[in-house]
C-alpha cells in the first residue's frame, strides 16, 4: 500500500451483515485498482441488536476516517428469507450507510449476482472463486487472503462498482427511429423542396 | 417548554418511516410528562433514497444535539407487507438510529400495538384516538396539535417508554413453587427435626 494520496481515487466496498460484515478498501492509481485493506467487523460477540448496529457505526466511521473513501460500494440482496431478517439487515445496512453519508460520500449498491458477474464472469460463482479472482487481479499475497470471505465479498463490491464507474456511458438518446421521430416532429422531412432549415 | 436541565428524563419518540418521519420529545420533571417539542422530517421531496437517508441522519442528529435526550424509543413494526418495503424501512430506522447510539443514548422499541394499548388502553385505537389522548393528557393547546399523525405517534412512543421504565418491576424470581425447588434444592425441608438453618 502507497501513501493514501498517491492514489486518485479510494472505494470503500462493504457486505452487510447481522453477524459479521466484511470491509475491503481500494485504491486507483490511474487505471490501475490496488487492495489498501480488507477485513471483518465480527459482530457475533455482542448479544444486543444495539451493540451490534453500535459497533457496525463505530468501525465503518472509523476506516472512513482512516481511508477517506471518496465513494462507498455496498452489496445489497434485494430479497430476502422473511420480512423479520431483511428488517434487521436493513438496520445494519442503514448503519453503515449513516456513515458514510454524514462525509457526504456517495453510496452505490450492487446485488451480489452482479457482483459475481463483475468480478468473474460468472453469476452463478461461489465465494472461493470471487476470492481467487480478486486474489489473481489484485497481487494480493496468500498470507493477507482473509480467513473469512465477507471480506473478499466486501472488495469485490469495491471492483465492481470501479469497472461500473469506469465503462464508456452511452450517449442518453432515443433508443429507435420510431422514438427520435415522435421526439423531434419538426425534424420530420416530406421531401427536397420544403425542407425546413436550407435555405435556398 | 422549560429550560432543558429543568427536567430529570428526557426521552425522544421517533416514527421512522422512508416518506415521512415524525418526532416527539418529552420532557419529564418528577414523575410528571411534559411535551418539549414535536414535528416532522418530510421525506417526500427527495427522489433519492440516499438523499431521504442523509436527511434523515442530519435531522435526527439536530435533535439530539439540541435537546440532548437521555433515551430514544422508537416504533417499529415487526411484520410488514413485503421484504423490500422492510429494507428500507430497517434503512431508515437504521439511520435514525446510528445518530442515537454515536452519543451512547439508549434505545428501546415499541410494536404500534403496545403503544395504541399504553396510550389509550385499547391496541386497536385510531392515530387520531392517540392524538386526542396526548393532548389531554400533555394539556397540548389545539394550535400546537401538528397536521401530520406521524408527529403524534411518535411521541406517543415516548410517552410509552415513559411508562413502561416507570413501572414498578417484578423481582426476577422463579415462576413457579416447582421451578422454586428444582433451583434451591437445599431448601427442600422434609420434617420438623432436621430442617436446615434452623439453629436449635
Amino acid at each position: 500500500m502507497d501513501g493514501l494520496k498517491d492514489y486518485d481515487r479510494i472505494i470503500i466496498g462493504i457486505d452487510p451483515g447481522t453477524n459479521v460484515m466484511g470491509y475491503g478498501v481500494l485504491g486507483v492509481k490511474g487505471k490501475k485498482p490496488e487492495l489498501i485493506v480488507m477485513g471483518v467487523i465480527e459482530l457475533n460477540k455482542f448479544e444486543s441488536h444495539y451493540k451490534r448496529l453500535h459497533r457496525i457505526y463505530e468501525r465503518i466511521s472509523g476506516l472512513v476516517a482512516q481511508y477517506l473513501p471518496d465513494e462507498m460500494a455496498i452489496e445489497a440482496p434485494f430479497y430476502g428469507k422473511n420480512v423479520q431478517s431483511m428488517l434487521k439487515l436493513g438496520r445494519a445496512q442503514g448503519v453503515a450507510m449513516a456513515a458514510a453519508l454524514v462525509r457526504d460520500i456517495p453510496i452505490a449498491e450492487y446485488a451480489p449476482l452482479s457482483i459475481k458477474q463483475a468480478v468473474t464472469g460468472r453469476g452463478s460463482a461461489s465465494k472461493e472463486q470471487v476470492a481467487e479472482m480478486l486474489k489473481r487481479m489484485l497481487n494480493i499475497p496468500v498470507a493477507e487472503m482473509p480467513r473469512l470471505l465477507d471480506a473478499t465479498d466486501a472488495l469485490a463490491a469495491a471492483v465492481t462498482h470501479f469497472y461500473e464507474t469506469g465503462k464508456p456511458q452511452l450517449p442518453k438518446g432515443p433508443k429507435s427511429w420510431s422514438q427520435f421521430i415522435a421526439q423531434h416532429p419538426g425534424r420530420i422531412v416530406s421531401g427536397g423542396k420544403d425542407r425546413p432549415g436550407i435555405k435556398k
